[in-house]
């Protein structure tokens, strides 16, 4: 509860809020002066618990959420590309993230910043290892260590711990931030998270 | 699809995102230079549309809903007290708005603030006729005419009706607006609403 502990910012790498809040939150941590601890995890494991379907498994949500991205696209001038395959579970991604942050957390954030930007403007799979891998050797990272440590036991079991536990804590969307203990549901609740930042909460 | 068409504003009065609309979107308004068309409908039409529950009957997303609502209204400085009945399906209220609505729309616009403020405040009933006419009546409307009209097969099937083609139109939500056609889902997207209304779109 100190205030200068890091935001968690809790996301599946196939959430298109999340991609747009990826791109927008190591601005957002300069602004008010904290670490970004960036925590994907499989939002399916949240489905469950809620009894919920994704945006694009829902009918009515479902177009509003791909009208909503392309406006928000526009809106930031970025990029948005929904692959056909969408959406697309990125355990793989999930698990190589993890990999690289028990070694250095900054690279970690570039990494999930390339599967974010491969998926949702080249339709590249999260989910396919192969890919991934690929993605992780492009930014100079070895593969092949990757890959072995992808595929082990030990992170499959500990990115569904790493799911369980955040929603335990009551995590259950994607974007999804932690400050302080108070969480702050959607991409679009950044600028209240801002204002609860600077005010010291209210 | 003109510039100055009314903003549709649709909500369900059991829904805490849309009382806090509800009490900006005058001023909201005002601001942008447009009418705003007040239109309840029953949500759970929109719930078996898209397989959803509401919020409060939703593990996690219910507990972060009640934290949320706290604390946009300490952020408003408005009153907010959930009712233990929560949540009510407010058909009567909607039934005696569109009567009243027929007549003036502006005196609707009135009843429908006081229907949320006595369900959000006080924990009165939208679902419970002789409540929402003694509220009626404090607003100096003649009770027995409306609490007849509120029993006729007529305004029910129309309630029904125009619930059904706001879901056929795409309308899932609560509050959910449309302007000029562009829909925009949930009370934090009013500022993104403003300016779309500014720059005539993006």
């Amino acid at each position: 509860m100190t205030g200068d502990s890091p935001i968690e910012f809790w996301f599946d790498f196939a959430s298109g809020y999340a991609y747009f809040a990826a791109l927008e939150i190591d601005a957002f941590g300069q602004r008010v002066g904290r670490r970004i601890k960036w925590c994907p995890y499989t939002l399916g494991t949240a489905f469950k618990a809620t009894g919920s379907r994704g945006l694009s498994s829902t009918p009515l949500k479902r177009d509003y959420a791909q009208k909503d991205w392309q406006r928000i696209a526009r809106l930031r001038g970025v990029p948005f590309r929904l692959p056909e395959h969408h959406p697309s579970v990125a355990l793989a991604a999930i698990r190589v993230f993890y990999l690289i942050d028990d070694v250095d957390p900054t690279v970690a954030k570039t990494f999930a910043l390339a599967v974010f930007e491969a998926y949702f403007t080249r339709g590249i799979d999260g989910g396919n290892l192969d890919h991934v891998i690929a993605l992780a050797a492009s930014l100079g990272l070895d593969g092949t260590n990757l890959a072995a440590g992808a595929g082990s036991q030990a992170v499959k079991e500990r990115v569904k711990l790493i799911s369980e536990q955040a929603v335990a804590l009551g995590i259950f969307g994607s974007p999804f931030f932690i400050v302080d203990g108070e969480p702050f549901w959607g991409w679009d609740r950044i600028p209240m998270m801002e204002e609860w930042i600077e005010r010291g909460g209210w």
